[in-house]
């Protein structure tokens, strides 16, 4: 059988394709959609947040994801920025590079992906655009709102401040340690890694605690370039203490040491989790609304007054980075 | 003299070398900035108004254009459909593929394009993204504010309404019949198509006059395609009476006739004019309006009764359109 390529299509029938799969209607009071270029949103809160993604297809694509999952992945990402940031994601624009190679069943595939956590997350797809290109590659911008009147930057630390980190960390770090081939061999890998999910409700927390966050950051880069990050704009060192939460296969293969379980879980990346770095005082709050929503957290470690840098039993950890130019690199 | 390629530099290198150029500060009642990857905007007026287009750099690469020419069109192109729909335009985000085999002098020229167009149209660069990719593209997505409650749509045309066209056309055109080796040896069509402009005043004409302007879209992929596309949403014919604005050199070429004006102003693409479906009674108001404006602009006819397409001296004439996947279309 003959496959359908997009290049077989016109530019309007792969919009058109793309249109009816993903972008959502107009709400009340508003008026333009698609095929209008632009669309028009009321504010929903007085703030607005706003951030954009990108990614080629291929860097995205893990030997155990579907293009689905590479759809559901960028998005992932995209909405995370916004959220740790106490911005509610509500709309979000898809711009779609797409070779005219590509069959057309796979373009839909990705569609579907990023549909299925539009839904997930609420989000509404607004627009976007799609262009002729070598190589597939995706960029999504999303727009928030926050009551926030101070939303916290990367760089806010203080001395004394609790270090929370949400999600679970060690799934893509033990394939960065031990490579695909093996990764490929544990289930639980593939399953938090897979559709890598971050939780919405975390925009909430920040946008009510926002005097109390003194600084946040997702983690998309792995967990100790983001500490690293943080730490580093922050002009103080963080005391890492515990490992953050990890998979219980993990936590058996290190048999819960806690250097063991950091191997793993400060590489890695995609884990879209949040670093919040708390006022003392209001750690018992946060951590209450965290547990609330059954959001997964630990505290890793406290902010010190030392200089820039991740310490762990007196001494300061070296921090990897994937850099897209570069590969793996050591950042410190 | 070796070369420095993008390639040489890691991530945060490259990033930091385009954030520095492009990157807007915060503005007063702001707090979020590069390098965090979300920004926090106040909103400007009652509605926002976002769009996002995309590129691969070698579409824009017309002979003649340099990569800073790329930069300031594909930012042009992004904020003249927000402006189209009377929404101001504010800000934007700058997402970038980028090949490691790129020089690092080319991708600042690229961005420093982008950098005269935002200053030029006074848009903030709010933030965006890097990605390493295997052919360069641009994603921009602009976002603007507007006070019309009801932005006009592609779609809204009504027998009667005067049809307006902002702009000059006919050189991308000239380009298009005739080829690029022979539009080359013209200054006037290097002159018109080498850095478009769009007028970011007719934002605020659109947004006084929304309740007189039924219907409003952007120039991007061919007057002649615009015309047809706003017809074809309305429903309704428009009969074409005279040509838009040329280039005197045009008007010299086709004696000034009508027929040949059209057959080069109808093609082409990138003019980022406006064509403005204006209900009659409100014609000298808003013709005033561009006048004080000094935006050259032409009633080309008038919106009819009968059924989708352009028609001239009682025949329809045929559309053509740039399809990105096969070239020049006929769509009528």
């Amino acid at each position: 059988m003959l496959k359908l390529l997009v290049g077989n299509l016109t530019e309007d029938e792969i919009v058109s394709i793309i249109a009816k799969k993903l972008v959502s209607r107009v709400a009340l009071g508003e008026h333009l959609t698609y095929p209008d270029d632009a669309r028009d949103l009321l504010p929903r809160a007085p703030r607005i947040v706003v951030s954009m993604d990108a990614y080629t297809v291929n860097s995205l694509m893990l030997p155990w994801r579907t293009l689905s999952d590479v759809g559901w992945s960028a998005l992932t990402g995209a909405v995370s920025d916004v959220v740790v940031k106490g911005g509610v994601p509500h709309g979000c624009l898809i711009a779609l590079g797409v070779p005219p190679s590509m069959e057309l069943s796979h373009l839909e595939e990705l569609v579907d992906g990023i549909s299925d956590a539009a839904k997930y997350y609420d989000v509404r797809v607004l627009g976007g655009d799609t262009n002729k290109s070598s190589e597939a590659w995706i960029a999504i911008s999303v727009v928030g709102f926050t009551t926030a009147r101070v939303p916290p930057s990367r760089g806010g630390m203080r001395p004394g401040d609790v270090v929370i980190v949400t999600g679970t960390y060690g799934a893509m770090g033990y394939a960065v340690e031990h490579g695909f081939e093996r990764a490929v061999q544990e289930k639980w890998v593939i399953e938090y890694t897979k559709r890598p999910k971050t939780r919405t409700e975390i925009s909430y927390i920040v946008e009510n605690y926002y005097k109390a966050i003194d600084a946040s950051m997702d983690v998309s880069d792995g967990l100790g370039y983001t500490l690293y990050t943080m730490s580093n704009l922050s002009g103080r060192g963080i005391i890492i203490k515990e490992a953050p939460r990890t998979p219980e296969q993990l936590v058996e293969i290190c048999r819960a040491e806690t250097r063991c379980l950091l191997k793993y879980a400060l590489v890695g990346g995609e884990e879209y989790g949040a670093v919040l770095g708390v006022k003392q005082g209001w750690f018992k709050a946060i951590a209450s609304e965290l547990e609330y929503f059954n959001i997964p957290f630990a505290v890793v470690g406290e902010v010190s007054s030392s200089p820039p840098g991740l310490y762990f039993n007196g001494e300061k950890i070296p921090v990897k980075r994937y850099d897209q130019f570069k590969a793996w690199t050591q950042n410190i």
